[in-house]
């Protein structure tokens, strides 16, 4: 058997942890005026908490969801993904019909311990700045835990 | 041009009245020690808030959001419609191969004033009546708006 | 900032792990002349090792990684599940029809200091006991680390 | 009756083959330092053999299998297939929405006796570089069979 310092193990981001993220994006949304939605997935891209305030195109909840998979399927910013493949048509065109993967600003990994833990994504906005402006704030949220 | 006396209109559910139920279900389940996943959403089936509790099982995600989406999209409570249609096994079969329909309990529709606003739902309970017991919970939470 | 003593962590199960899991579930099929498909996913359901045997059905490639995924999406033996499950024949037909989801015996979840850290399922035997004793085979390889 | 001299035959990867492909693979990748999914089907793009490194991103197991179904289907390494079609958009971007095919390098056809008989692939390495050079390594291991 096992004895537990044989054990590897990881840090894991908490509910607690998910909602506090939710709750400053959300905050910093309302700071801006915008309407979105907000989603927060653990490390495997399983869905952990998410809000859709009032006014947010439906059209963005699979959308903001999928940037969350994304950024936590790749461990990188989604802007920084797609910085990456743009550059090869196919490669681009592949990714892009790759399920649940989108290639759209606005999806950011979550880091603990430099492990990661989840990903928080923002969509909705008016702008494709306003989306990573309001993830930022949930990213910045847990850096402060 | 019609003026705001002449429009038709009809109530809708807040994502504050949205918060209020996600909150209130959560509560409950943590007084009885479950870790459960609970979902709302619109009177669309659209969701609206989210979120999962450390320790509930992945696979009640998507069954959870199901439920809620099951009783939006039939107006009634998920274990009245399964009620409903279990003396026909053709019937019962065929409505639980629809995509995000689910004849299992714990989800509940949202009414304001006598109008379908939305649905919440519980999932990951160690019995299907803990399910209902924490959505019933986030139901009282808008009912007392 | 968090210090590490902070910070929620949970074992994983680590490649070699799996390694050592499908190797002794193919070496149990091979003593009993079974020609087996395999597969070994983590805690979220996500495929870490596989093998299929030769002269094993292609028909049961996704069939043994749904189990897998559905012992981990659960927690509990697959059949430990469906026994759960089909007193309620409307519970029953939801559950199978879920995506990724499959009430057939086989699949056997992974755990590491009371945590579960993945799943095993064998597929493919001539009777569904001859999937579990190849299944339970790797689960005790685990447990012996 | 056919006598056994009279029937068609043509080769087949065995499961040995498979798994030394696999093996000569990882190896690679573990001498690079790379953390990567590598996946062997047969001829008819059915998984055959996986394997998932620690910290290898979860969004490369769907896109690893994809490169090894790519390069099965169409009996060529992904790369020449995706030279072959980046000179028209159109085509490329039919392609690469076709399910399970990629056009992303990585993927590479297995032969015995010029016969298509499977394919390996590899992915989640920092370059697509990297892949190819490990996908490689599990092409020259079946060679020298």
């Amino acid at each position: 058997m096992a004895t537990s310092e044989q054990i590897t193990a990881r840090p894991v981001m908490t509910d607690q942890d998910a909602s506090a993220v939710l709750r400053a994006a959300e905050a910093r949304a309302r700071e801006t005026g915008a309407r979105m939605v907000i989603a927060v997935v653990d490390g495997a891209g399983d869905l952990k908490a998410f809000v859709r305030m009032d006014g947010a195109p439906r059209g963005s909840i699979e959308w903001t969801i999928d940037k969350a998979i994304t950024a936590a399927s790749f461990g990188m910013p989604t802007h920084v993904l797609t910085d990456g493949v743009q550059s090869s048509p196919p490669v681009m065109a592949s990714m892009a019909s790759l399920p649940h993967i989108t290639l759209t600003p606005g999806g950011y990994p979550l880091m603990l311990s430099e492990t990661l833990v989840g990903a928080v994504a923002a969509g909705g906005g008016t702008t494709p700045d306003q989306d990573q402006v309001v993830a930022e704030a949930g990213v910045a949220a847990l850096g402060s835990r």
